[in-house]
């Protein structure tokens, strides 16, 4: 009743999912913008500018009241301003709620206003959990693509193809007549060298091919679909703009080649990518709400909420999910983001629950529930797996950081196509004979974590049958034959995966870090708990564990070994610390386990950052040299703000504005000699007292704008930014008047301020500039670049390694 | 063999904990303050500089490289610095890290220093879970003796004296002949009226004496213990300083009155409490450390901790905690903050549960598991309770706050003792012959989360049987006459609690509301579950009932509805959010049933915040003045901050030191004439350039020192603030030179910031005060208080009624 049930309700839920897919595509042509290929981020300035307010050519601007076309937004690859942001976004929201008491149209517009960050979350939620459920049955299928194919249907994978046909047992669940290897369909017979070798060809086939089709997609339609994206998301969170990073191309291609790269059997995972996944479907879904289109500071609170979207679809861990993006993705995250970022979480969680990819009604395979307890004596194999999970992460960290280098400054990185079909060719070549090594990531994870029980027919629980009278029936047995190979294939499973897990991530295909993480963690704790088992069994009078495995009662669960291993490993590698307790407690459902996970996580964390502080996100973004500020990291040097500030001693003065005087040839001519993104505007060059700041884009775009426009503005007018026009002579052309665009609230701090306090400012504040005085003149301008520069160089780091501002 | 396997380990646990409760006070000896009574949080200045760096009398004290004793420190009522303290702490980890490289002595330091934050979290885990446990016995073994005493020995408690004897079978687990009600003990009988009033007396009697006793302790040794706490500890968190609110005196008197109280059968929890008691222990266990002693932010880093120690333990949920601290109480939380209070709140629930307070390995006496799932449709009611409990909670503030306001306002609160016994008296009268009030809160809220089984002997499972051959052994089932007479009760006991609660928050006792608001809900929610239930049973074939109830199946369970209805209610009064469900979702156990959690909690908030944003905690802080800046609310008006900065248009003009120039006597001239915290430094009168900024203590510290111990310093001689020494005449005194006590980096803003940003910054930096400029020029300053009173008037409140700054 239950395998046809499924059946039923699987066929149900993926016509479901197919709906919630085509829906999910849906607002892309709903978005107003053209569809270019490569895909890009926000509208163009020109395209926003026409639907801001449509200024025909004839109209009059006057700079003082409308914004001109382009004024406050920013170019590719910077950053934004944070307070400029929400400034905006509150005045917008003044006036939506002033008007709202003028008329029940605009009531309605301030209400549907109010709840369309509900609803965006809501739709996020189906899109992300729909496209989940789709790429976890897309992925099955195509794995099981690998080893043969159902007669009844192609498209049908191995567990369902079995359950399709009615006539299987219990026992032989996978084995049914409907099934047949490649070599049973094309040489008629499933036994002998001669198949397994045409199995094993067809295996390195599809391998082949399913990593050749990504990466070619990845290089043809969507550059920005490769890797895990966590590290840019991270970035672009913080402010950083990366067009075109979460746009629907990207969404697309890394929807279809996420499906070939797990399919394909690289030691890679897909949750990563999910994120990065969750959050193009944020950025597009944005584009239907002005309120998240037009807000750049708003549209990356939806944002951190797709990012915890993406972890709760990945591991079926709401909670866990919003604490990861709380804790390792986001930069800002206000309360209200948590409470919807939790709501989008559960609604994502639902839908894929409703589509049930696994068929056991759970949100991923590797669910796992224990129940035996385990001795406090135990907390020393768990720590010592932390300590693994340690050195796992600072090794891997460095192998791969060190790999992703040589990539990018030697030849190989000109080839990438034929690179990942070296490294696919050869974990298909050493991967198949492998048991463990050829089930996907997730399965070998699942068996892993899996308690044995009496009925289990796996290799892991191989044990010797008990002879029957000591009432010793569930507890530890003496390893057979049959666990002794697992063992043995674990140990080879766990060299490999560990060598080529180095050189898989960071190639340009989607590739998560998570799942070969855990693997690699929970083949060493189940070894090691094996271990402890057989110890424990043969020396069960040894007086350590003699109160504790009584003789009739669970001792030692290697599963949860292996679960502790895995978390230990991932923590090793990404620095998580709550979050990855949370999803793991998620994934157990038992509270009992949190001590040994926190005990290994901690251990694990502490150990990692001994030899590095840094995770591996943080190091892929500073091997991009994106502008990142890492808002865990506290600023230990002693520095004042006037040893980073711009200019230095030796360089030449600041390039300041005067608020009137200088004659629109002038400004030109300085902005023209600089390449800085904005100017201080003082009072005089003597007195050099700060007026306001004023972005290098909008002057350009204001003068230009007025050279065009207004009449009578040449190169000789003059620009004022003072509130009232000087008076000016007869014959005089008018002034050009920008106080429409000076900034008059710029952040400054004083050149002796601390550095860290400096910092700190940036970092709550979101800034991407401050000016720095001294007795209340101008001295100078710290930017988030110099500050990034300025730590690069107390590391001893080369400071040019920070590419962006 | 549970029985008494559970008794065994129950004498065990209560051993450890008299243990651990014995530990827990130790750290107070160790404490190194005087032992005065009221307790206090902090040091005198006076005898923190003597630990501080001891300077005798004759050493010459040079401004600029020792601190003065006091310099730095803070005034009850006053808001702290948070900058200052924390570029204190990182300037004391520098000199640690740069100490460590020299010796292995400074390198241990270093390490201890490091680890003392962890050591710290796993005392105040320990010593709170002990705590808690305590507290939980004691108020078990309390409000059972109101009822009677057990022959064996008085310490017992009714379930354990039954467990102790032995002749208890299931059935009567409650009931043996060791255990005898008053009448019994006394008359011989408990049969009949007389007995009757014999125990209602007696039941009387027992309330208005605990109820006495914890008024007039609380009253005589340590007046803060009064409430719940939570408002003071926001506002503490916040920054603002209320000595002894968290020493050791309130720990003692609180600890003890609350059992008291509870026992006493008020209407009142001790969950809100428990964090009050966790924060005094985090307080007092902070003194052992150097580290969080003589650093404000560091411990309230470990204050925001102790919150969700507190929750933890209130609920058993952890996790759930944790998110509390952050959603609800906290201002500044690091995500360091985040791990280490995760670990501590597990610390703390595992402690507590080897203590096993309620004999069910539980921390929590209403932990419940359900099995059945629920409907889509029946989100329909769950959302019907949202909304009451948003009703309930918008109600319950305004009449709470009402009479709290009444009784700060009029003769009532002359009479605290008085009001306390009127009020037991009265519950206690009003709740004895009602079952459902007579029971303590946990007992009810536990006995309306069950679920029925068919053993089930309660009276809210009083079905008919059903008729045999139908299959719907388990499903909804015709309410019996125990049931009818059960729905009655609770809907006399739903009026009585709603009255009850609302004049007992706010008096002198330690009283929570969690519990209390809770019950409301769930006699709401079980009443409008029984009634569906009943609903579904009568009309099982009309449409909406039809393929959802079939027979043989579980339908509708009241207990899921009780809990939903708790949810709500305690929403309504707190508007917490995620924590809220987080805590139920751990209360439960299963992630299904979050969704009815999160419709009605959302609901609830959404109908709450329609009569008004805030919670009943804002609600509370506001009634008391305290300086709280809310981090959640948005600022809304479109104000400029010279529109809310001092001086105003007509005020006199800004009180300022100039750098050199003032003598000792025009300066303390300018200190007494005003009373303001603290005075710009500005170049001249005449330029109004601003060099920094100098606190008013610190001023009168330093200049007080100077005309005591340094020679030459009299009222004519001139006050420097320049880095170098005026020349001055032969013939003046030295000059004062307090470039030491300086802030050089003060905060500005200009004039033209919005509101906005300013209150933003504030927030987000932990200011007390910013200075305003205009142009490079000092126009004025803005502190905490002047915003909460610009926000009081335009909300319409009186700005008067802040009252700190």
């Amino acid at each position: 009743s239950n395998n046809s049930g499924f059946a039923t309700a699987s066929t149900f839920s993926r016509c479901v999912c197919v709906m919630l897919m085509c829906i999910s595509l849906f607002p892309v042509s709903l978005a107003p913008c053209p569809s270019l290929p490569g895909g890009y981020e926000e509208h163009s300035s020109s395209s926003r500018a026409a639907g801001m307010n449509g200024n025909g050519p004839s109209k009059f601007v006057d700079p003082l009241e409308d914004p001109l076309p382009g004024v406050g937004t920013y170019e590719d690859f910077n950053t934004i301003d944070w307070v400029r942001e929400k400034t905006k976004d509150r005045d917008r929201h003044r006036e939506i709620t002033n008007k709202s008491k003028l008329s029940t149209v605009a009531l309605l517009h301030s209400i549907s206003d109010a709840f369309s960050g509900w609803l965006l979350m809501l739709l996020v939620g189906l899109m992300s959990g729909a496209l989940a459920g789709g790429i976890d049955i897309a992925a099955h299928w195509l794995t099981d693509m690998k080893e043969g194919v159902c007669l009844i249907g192609f498209w049908f994978n191995h567990e369902h193809c079995c359950w399709t046909s009615n006539e299987t047992t219990f026992k032989e669940r996978d084995q049914c007549p409907q099934w047949q290897s490649w070599a049973e369909l094309i040489t008629g017979t499933s036994e002998g060298p001669f198949a397994y070798i045409m199995n094993y060809l067809m295996y390195i086939f599809w391998a082949l091919l399913f990593a050749f089709l990504a990466v070619t997609l990845v290089r043809a339609f969507a550059p920005y679909a490769c890797g895990s994206g966590i590290p840019e998301i991270k970035t672009i969170l913080s402010g950083f703009i990366i067009r075109g990073y979460l746009g629907k191309w990207t969404l697309i291609i890394k929807t279809i080649t996420l499906v070939l790269a797990v399919s394909s059997g690289l030691s890679l995972g897909k949750e990563g990518p999910l994120v990065h996944v969750a959050c193009c479907c944020a950025n597009i879904l944005c584009h239907l709400f002005t309120k998240y289109r037009k807000n750049e500071a708003k549209r990356r609170e939806v944002l951190s909420a797709a990012a915890a979207v993406g972890v709760s679809v990945a591991f079926g861990a709401p909670i866990g999910g919003v604490l990861f993006s709380l804790e390792e993705v986001s930069y800002y995250f206000p309360l209200k983001t948590l409470w919807r970022s939790f709501f989008a979480a559960l609604v994502a969680a639902f839908t894929l629950r409703s589509i049930n990819p696994f068929g056991n009604s759970r949100l991923v395979l590797f669910y796992v529930e224990f129940h035996a307890p385990w001795h406090m004596l135990e907390l020393a194999p768990f720590i010592l797996l932390g300590i693994f999970g340690g050195l796992w992460g600072a090794l891997f960290i460095r192998a791969n950081i060190a790999w992703c280098r040589r990539r990018k400054t030697t030849r190989l990185g000109h080839y990438p196509v034929m690179e990942v079909l070296v490294v696919t060719a050869l974990t298909a070549v050493v991967a198949y004979p492998n048991s463990y090594t050829r089930m996907s990531g997730a399965e070998l994870i699942s068996e892993l974590f899996n308690d044995c029980s009496l009925l289990d027919s796996s290799q892991l629980c191989g044990y010797k049958p008990v002879k029957t009278g000591v009432g010793n029936s569930l507890a530890d047995r003496p390893a057979g034959e049959g666990l002794y190979t697992a063992l043995w294939q674990l140990a080879l499973a766990l060299v490999f995966k560990i060598m080529v897990t180095v050189i898989t991530f960071g190639m340009k295909v989607p590739s998560g870090l998570f799942i070969p993480s855990m693997a690699v963690g929970a083949i060493a704790g189940r070894l090691l708990g094996v271990g402890m088992e057989q110890l424990a069994y043969y020396h069960h009078d040894w007086f350590l564990f003699k109160g504790w495995c009584s003789p009739g009662a669970d001792c030692i669960t290697p599963g949860l070994y292996a679960m502790v291993g895995a978390a230990a490993c991932l923590g090793g590698v990404t620095r998580m610390t709550v979050s990855l307790v949370v999803i793991m407690f998620e994934l157990t459902g038992g509270l009992e386990y949190i001590v040994p996970l926190m005990a290994a996580t901690m251990t694990s964390k502490w150990v990692a950052d001994a030899f590095g502080r840094e995770g591996i996100y943080e190091a892929h973004i500073r091997l991009n040299g994106y502008p990142f500020l890492e808002p865990k990291e506290e600023f230990e040097h002693s520095s004042l703000t006037v040893d980073v500030m711009r200019p230095r001693r030796s360089d030449p003065a600041l390039a300041v504005l005067t608020q009137e005087g200088m004659t629109v040839e002038e400004v030109e001519a300085l902005v023209e000699s600089t390449r800085y993104s904005g100017f201080p505007v003082v009072v005089s060059q003597e007195s050099q007292r700060l007026v306001g700041f004023v972005f290098r884009r909008d002057l350009l775009i204001s003068i230009d704008n007025a050279r065009k426009r207004q009449e009578g503005v040449v190169g000789a007018s003059q620009v004022v930014f003072t509130e009232h026009a000087p008076a000016h002579a007869a014959d005089a052309p008018p002034p050009l008047r920008l106080r429409g665009i000076l900034d008059l609230s710029p952040f400054t701090v004083t050149d002796h301020t601390p550095m860290d306090i400096t910092v700190d400012i940036f970092r709550k504040l979101g800034l991407r500039q401050c000016l720095v005085t001294h007795n209340g003149r101008l001295l100078g301008i710290i930017t988030k670049k110099d500050i990034l520069k300025h730590m690069a160089q107390i590391a001893n780091r080369d400071p040019d390694s920070i590419l962006f501002n």
